[in-house]
This record gives C-alpha cells, sequence and structure tokens, in this order.
C-alpha cells in the first residue's frame, strides 16, 4: 500500500481545490481569489492537508510555499466546451509533477463517456508511474456520458468510487451522492481506497457543513473543497468549521 | 509450450474470478461480497486454483494471500456503457502485472466488434511480452457486434476458441455453446490451448453443476466462475460441489 | 537482394497455407484438419516448400517441425466479421516470428481499402526490419473496396503485383487474374519480386490442375495453396499432381 | 522561474511575427517582404526584442542573424483551408528549435475546438521540454469553435490568457479584448504569466498606435505584430512609434 | 544550408520520376518501362541529375547503378483509390533510404486535404532526421481538396512552394502554374528553397519543351520529369533536348 499519511490530520483529508481557471474560465473568480496566492495562502492559514492545482500554477506558484504545504497536481485538463467529450489527455506527467514537487498525483476520468477507455488506460499509466516512486494516485472520477442522466444517482456514485478502486487510485475524488447510507456504501464499494466528496457547486457555509457532517458520518475519508472556501466571504471561518467536523469529529 | 501446471489440480482449472465491479457496477454486490478479501478467502478455503482480478485489488488486497493461492490479473477492463463499442484498453501491463504476483495475465477480445483489429494487437504484444517471461497468457474471446445475433451459438463459440488458439493465447476462456457436441468442437478448434467456460449469469447451484458435468464430458479443462460462487448463498458448498466434477470427474 | 532459395525447389514454390481458423473460422474445417498437425505432416510428407500459419498455430505446434520444412508466419490477422474495413494490424512481430523459427514474414496488404495507408505504413516497417536480418518478406495483395468491383481483373491484380514490389516485397502473393496473359503481365509488373497465386476456394483436382499449368505456363514461381489441398479427399494426391506441374515442369 | 529578459527592453517586449506564408498564404506578400531577409533586417535596423517565424525560415535565413537579434521558433503551423477544425501538430520539435538558435519556442492552441485535448497535450510537452532546458514557452491561445461566436469577447481572452498560465506557459499571446478594463483582467488572470497581444489585421499606423497605448495603459507586457509593421508603407517609422509608447511608456 | 550541388548541373535539375507503378497503376507502362532498369539506364545514358523512386525498386534495382547517378528516395506513396482523403504516410524511413544509397528523399504532401496535418507533422519528422545527417530533404507540394478547385491556380501553386519553404524543403517538387510570371513568383516564395516543377501528363515533346523554356525564363531550378520521358518514342532525344534547355540556358 501506497503511504497517504502526509496527506491527512488524523487520518482525514481537507484538500482545497483550484482548477476552475482552466475547466471553467476566469468567470469564476474576482481580483483576489484570480491570483493563485490566495488560494495557497488560505490553504496554508487553514492548515489544511494540501492544494490542487494544474502544472502551470504548481511552476509559477508553489516554490515559495515548498515547505509549509503538500501539493497535488491535477495531470490532466479540459475546458468547459464540446460537452460531454470534450477530454483531458496527460498535460503533466507524473516524473515532472514530481519534480515541481507533488506529493500525490491526480486524474480525471468521465466514467461512461465515449473516451472512457482512453481515460482509463491513461489513468492506469500513472498509476504504474506512481506507484514505482511511492507517490499515491487520486482519481476523480465523474460520470459522464448520454446513458447517465444524473451522475450524483447513489448507485452510479458508488460504481465510481469502485471503479477508482478497480484501477488501483489511492484516493478515489467522487460526487456526493446525498445521503448518508448512499456516501457508506460509495466507501464500502472502493474498500481500501479512501473515498473524499467534490465540494461542487457554491452554497451558505452552513449548508456545506451539514453535507460534511453527512460524509463524516458516513465514515470517508473527507473533502476536496474549492469554491465553498474560496468564493466565500471569510475562507478562513469556512475552513475552521471544516476542521471541526472533519479533523476533530463534531458530526 | 508455456508452463500452465502450477494453475491446475489434475490437470484441470477452477478459477474464481471478479471483475463486476468494474464491468457492471456495485449493484451486483452485497456488504459482504464486495470486499474483496472475501473473494481471496472464499477461493482459499475452497483450494481452488486461482483468482482472476483486476489490478486495482491485485496491488491493495493480494500480498496477504500471495503464499496462498495463484493470482490472475485481467489486464484490459470497461464499464458496462456504450455497449457494444466501449473497449478494454491496456489498465495493467504485463511486466507490472508480474510484479503485482500475477502468475498468469487474461485480456478480453470482443470477436467481431469494431475495435477487434485493436485488441487483436494488444493481446498479440501481451503473449509477446508474457511468453517471453515464461508466463501463461489466457485470452476471453467474447463475440460481439451486428453481425453476432447470438454469441453463444456453437459455431461463434467454436469461432472464439480456436482465435485464442491462433492469437497465442495459453488458456481461452470462452461462452458456453450449450450442448456437450458443441463443447468438444470448441476445445478441438482450440488444439493445445486449454479451454475453460465462462460462468454465466447466476443460476441455482444445481444448475450450474448440470452445466459444469457437460462441460467436463465434453474435455474441457475446467471454468471460471464468478457470480455463480460469490453471490450464492453458501460459496464453500458450491465450490466442494464442483471440485467433485471438475477434478475427481463425478460427471 | 535477399536469398530466398531456401523456400524454393527448382527455383520454384509451393506453399500450405492455413489461416482459415483465424479468417473464416472453424467451419471450413472437419475433425481431421482442425489440427495443425495434419497441415503439417501433409506438408512435408508432400515435400513442399513451407507452411503458412499465424504465431498461434506456430509456436504451439512448428517446434517439432523444426528441422523438416521451413516455417513462414503471417503477422496480421483479422475475422471475417465487418467486411471489408475489418483489417489486420501485426499481431506478431518480425523479431518474434524468427524466434518462433520462421524463415520468412508474411502480410496481407488491402489495396484500395480505407486503411490502405496504415498497411503500407506497417508492411513498410516489415521490410525493414525483416531485411536487416536478410529474411525474405512477403506481401498478400488484395484488392478490396468499394471502387473495386473485381479483385480478379488483370488490371488489379498487375497492381497488386507492382505494389507489393513498390512496398519492398521478396514475393508477392495475387488473385489468380485468369488467363496465360494476365498471369504474365502481373509477373512483368513486380520485376525481380517473385509472384505466388493464391489457392482460392475449392474447386475439383482437375479443375486447380488446369489453373496451375497456366500459372507456370506465364512464367510465375508457384503457388500458395489452401484449401484445394488440405480439404481434399487426399491432399497427398492432389500434391503430387501440383509438384508434377511446378517442380517438373508438367505443362 | 524561466528567465525571459533577455527577450524585454525594459521588461516590455516587441515580436515581429512572419508566419502569413504558411498560414495564409504568398497573397499577403509583395516582391518586398515575400523576402525574410527583409522582416529580419526590419525587426534589426528598429531594434525589436525577437523576430517569431516557423523553422524553415529560422534555418535557411537565421544564421547570419544569429548575433543581432533573438529568435523565436512557432512549433506548428497550418494552412489556411479546413477551418476551423485544421489544426496544427509539431512541425519542430523543442530540441530542433534551440539548435536552431531559438531562444524561445511557440505554439498555437485553439480553446474550444474539437483537437483542443491534443493542442493541451502538445503544448504541456513543449512545456516540459523547454523549461528542462531553461527556454520560455510562449502559447498563442485562440478561442475557436462553434460555441466560440467572438474570439475576442472580453470573457473569452481572459479565459486564453488563464488557460495559457494553466498550462505552464511563460508568455501568453491572445486577441485584443478592445478595452483597458478588459486588458487589465485578461493580465490579471493570467498572473505571472506576461500577456502579448496579438497584432491583426492592418489597418493604419495612426489607428494601431491607439490600440498599443490601450494595451501598456493595462499593464501588459507588449505585443507580437506583423502585418501593421511588415505590410506597411514604412515599416522602421512604424516601429519608431510602437517603440515609444511601448519601451518608453508614452501613453 | 545543405548541400544539393551533388543534385545539380550548371547549378540546375532534371530528375526522372517514376512511381506511377504505385501510384496509377501498370497500366501506365509497356513491356519495355515496366521494367525499373530501363527507368535507370536511361536517366543513365541522358546524363540527368538523379532518378526518383520508391524503396522496392530501390533496393531490388539500385545496386548496380549505385557508382552512376545519384538516387532520391520518395518515401510514402499511396494508390490511386479513394482519393481525394488517401494519403500516403512513411513507408520508408529516413535512416532506411540512406542506407539504400539515397543521396536525398523525397515526400508528397496534399496542401488542403484532411490529412494536411499529419503530412505536415511526419514532413517537420522528415527534415529533421535528413538534415542530421546532412541529406537534402525534398517536398512534393500538390494542393487537394475541396476548397481546392484548381491545383494550378497561381496562387495555389505560389503557396505550395512557400509551404515546401515554411517547413525545412531544400527543393520544392511544385504544379505548373501556366505562366513566367507565375511561375517566378512561386520561386519567389519559396526564396532559398529551390523549386522544380512536376512533368505532368504526357504531352508532344515540343509542347513540353515549350513548358520546360518557360520554366527556365522564371529562373526555376529545373523538373521532375516522368512520363514526358519514359512514355515518349525516343526518351534519349527527348532528354537531349530538355538539357539544352535547362544546363545550357537555351530558351
Amino acid at each position: 500500500m501506497i503511504d497517504i499519511s502526509s496527506l491527512t490530520t488524523n487520518d482525514k483529508m481537507i484538500f482545497l481545490a483550484c482548477d476552475q481557471g482552466m475547466e471553467h474560465g476566469p468567470e469564476d473568480f474576482n481580483e483576489t481569489n484570480i491570483n493563485p496566492d490566495f488560494i495557497f495562502q488560505t490553504a496554508i492559514k487553514s492548515g489544511l492537508n494540501a492544494v490542487i492545482v494544474g502544472k502551470g500554477i504548481a511552476e509559477k506558484y508553489y516554490p515559495e510555499y515548498r515547505q509549509e504545504i503538500p501539493l497535488i497536481i491535477k495531470l490532466n485538463g479540459h475546458s468547459r466546451f464540446n460537452k460531454p467529450n470534450g477530454w483531458g489527455p496527460l498535460i503533466c506527467e507524473v516524473e515532472e509533477a514530481i519534480a515541481l514537487g507533488a506529493a500525490a498525483v491526480g486524474y480525471t476520468i468521465h466514467l461512461g463517456s465515449l473516451i472512457e477507455a482512453e481515460m482509463f488506460q491513461n489513468f492506469g499509466r500513472v498509476v504504474r508511474e506512481a506507484h514505482a516512486l511511492g507517490v499515491p494516485a487520486i482519481a476523480w472520477v465523474y460520470p459522464r456520458g448520454p446513458e447517465i442522466p444524473n451522475p450524483q444517482d447513489p448507485n452510479m456514485v458508488a460504481y465510481a468510487a469502485r471503479v477508482a478502486m478497480e484501477l488501483g487510485a489511492d484516493i478515489a475524488k467522487v460526487y456526493n451522492p446525498g445521503s448518508v447510507g448512499a456516501l457508506r456504501w460509495a466507501q464500502m464499494s472502493a474498500g481500501k481506497t479512501r473515498v473524499v466528496i467534490s465540494g461542487g457547486d457554491k452554497v451558505t457555509p452552513e449548508a456545506y457543513e451539514e453535507e460534511v457532517r453527512d460524509i463524516m458520518r458516513a465514515g470517508l475519508a473527507g473533502i476536496a473543497v474549492g469554491r465553498n472556501v474560496w468564493q466565500s466571504e471569510d475562507p478562513l471561518a469556512v475552513c475552521n468549521g471544516l476542521k471541526e467536523i472533519i479533523y476533530k469529529g463534531a458530526y
């Protein structure tokens, strides 16, 4: 088993993710959070477990934060156009990510899409190369395609979590299926692969905390959050609330 | 000839397969058999010849069972979506599988599908690399496509078995063609390549034993069974019945 | 020039081919000739120049015949489905074929098909690798496609023979164009590349001998025959007749 | 951070680009400027920061100018046909460009097109290879596709600039979004990646200077100009005007 | 600059080309010129600058002519079927061509076709590999596609010549645009890349000489001629006439 303890606090995980600059566009940002320094500084001040960004941000911004927080590099990416079949081949290689300081690598898989096969094959290689160097591999498994009307359906989320484990992922990042029972089944389906839940669209901090309590009640590993922290009015306060729930078990 | 004796008992084979987590989804499982440990333990307690899983399960679960039962890694896989042309490129490489402890490698080929050519080419490489290391290569040959209304037609199954041999497989895994005569012709078509029959959908243990008696009467090598063991109420009892027929010739 | 003399008798060639197990299916066979041993033994007893098979048969059956008859391995293959664009990428590599004991390698090219470009490129590589090792390369050039209503048209067969030479083949295997004049022009178009004619569907031994006399009158190198020998009632007798015509000039 | 100071004057940039021979055709040229020597000499006499050309012009023309002005080689290119999906794979490799004397390499990305994925992947490799050798990588990011009615929309240009940064570019070359506010937001979105604006169609020198003043007021790095210099009646005079604005801050 | 002087007489070029066996078929030939020896002997007796053939003819026929005339190998080729998108990937590699004795390598590019991108990329590699070994690279640039009603339009021919130069070609082979002015502009567009004109369909020797006088008046490098020499009644006489015009300036 690959050691993921450097990415955890009390065996739980809170990752701060920022890939919307690539995946949606700058309209998601304001003049403060458009600057990647803000994302890193928020995560460091809050004592989170890692920041997830693409290689461009990693290379230009991470060096001054190298001693202060682990980095996870998302190896693929695509724009918001040409859905659902616009996809993300490897933009950053595993060795390249490690040279940039990454403690783990991540890759998005669109389960059920027309390019699922290439994504499985790519991630298979990511796991092979990362594990050969003792580095954890994280799979974001997002169901997507004409046969998938509801990507957050409990069966679909459990399928996504299981596929991540079958492909060799150490951590699976999946959508919230909506209930404690569905969350539990997702983690059971993934077995020894730790499951974290994606943050999703921005909601009020209170609403988000409710979701996160359910996630922890279900026994999952934690969360990968984005806009619910860096689009909020007081990111540090939001993070404190999340840490209470996730690290301290306040649920 | 590659030596496959470590995968046999009395020159016959019973493999316990579990790839439904990838190929169908967790709906096939319950809270007991969703855990890959259960699959390994069932096969070990029953004294079967090998377990067939993908590399994710192999890497995270097989190490503690390494001395107790041989491992076969299925190198490709795909989800249940986008049939019939969703296909499975190599997710795990031959060397990688061997490093994970595999005693043999397997690969699925959809004979008659639009990506048959790539699958033939991929399996040709699997054979080349596995045989260079003295490791057996197993082909699952499943006819699939618009020109194939009935994949279990006796001519189609014999064709599948022959294609496996022509591509260099040491063992061929094919569908049950339904009669002793058809089973015999499938094995004759495959020549020196040993033929095992896929387990198929779950039926009653008695019905399954009837199928297996015919398989052995026809002179085949054995079976690769999945749900008919681990979805049953008493997997160990089911396996005992199969062992009588397959290893001890009770047919 | 690559030396092909080990594949000839009196500078002429009779090759016994058996790839129908892959390209058509076991329905072409009976309980005797489904066994590749029968193919090898027929060719050896008849003193033919070589057997042409795929790598699966070569690996499992050829070792015991290694000292008795040269082997030609057909490097690509495809099933009978999805014509006309089902095609055959390399299943066996040149070095692999030589390690399996091949004295020459063969590859099928569908001149005029939609994947002609990839086939040209593949065969270009086959020639490059085979010639670097002093091994002859044989091109089966079969015209196939919407612009080709009659693959056996004399102009089409001469084109096929010329393309084989242009791509670097040492021997070209083409369809029978039907007359001595057309056969002569095919060989002239191929120049220093030796032309052999494909056996085609099964006809009576007498009808086949008539075809073969014309082939030799036209000055070609010989034949690659399959079903007209191993589907016949008395393969050895058929071969004796062919040898008289081809090696001894009885035409 | 890769050092780009050799491409700047007072931390600003004016690049003279000439790829229309490939991307539009010789109809854009006259008997004077069809000769690449004219392009190099204009840039050298004007004291600009670099010339941007493809590898053909670089190899045949740059050697005599090697000591006099830096060279940027554009690694991909395509003709004017088959828009919008005609695209440009790598024609020149990074190491090859450096051997030809390039101080930086550039690559065009059509954000939003059907081959965006391959372009992202290609540019990811360009960055990896260039940065390993300490060489800057420039992304020309041009939005193009059915979902993009206006490539110069301010949100689209900011997205293009951000994507360049996310992919690892040191300099981003984007379209003019039309206002100082939009230009500022594009540079903010790109963060530490320096943004230069593409020259566009030929307009009067006065009109072009107005555009350039806004570009500099917005705090961008500079411009990549083509036809507005070498299609003008007095290229040196046009360059002097641009230098006043860009190097000396006359806006 | 790569040295091409070994391919010239008085700095001019006459190449004898024979690829119609692959690109059209043997119907273009008679019993004399179907034999590649005739092509080589014609070129040698006439004292031309080089013969252009594919690798099959080069390997089997060129060795005895190695000391007598330079060889140019055309690296790609395709049949006459499936136009306009049948295309020619590399059948012969650069190193392979040089080992076969080639003094230069050539590659066809269909400017404007749907596979233009792959052809640009392939030729970019051909240039890279050939120039690394000091060997000239020749681009045949033939406009082809739905946006190109007239491949011989003067603007199209000048575009073809310019694209050859932009891709790194040392010599460009293009269609005849029909007037001295258009020929001059094509050569100007190509700059330091030498332009030769393709021979085209067979016309009378007198008509062909008229075309060639215009080509030389326009200042081009020379011609690549095929059927107008080897389909003529007296190839040596035709060549003498061409030499007067091209080497001796009789226009």
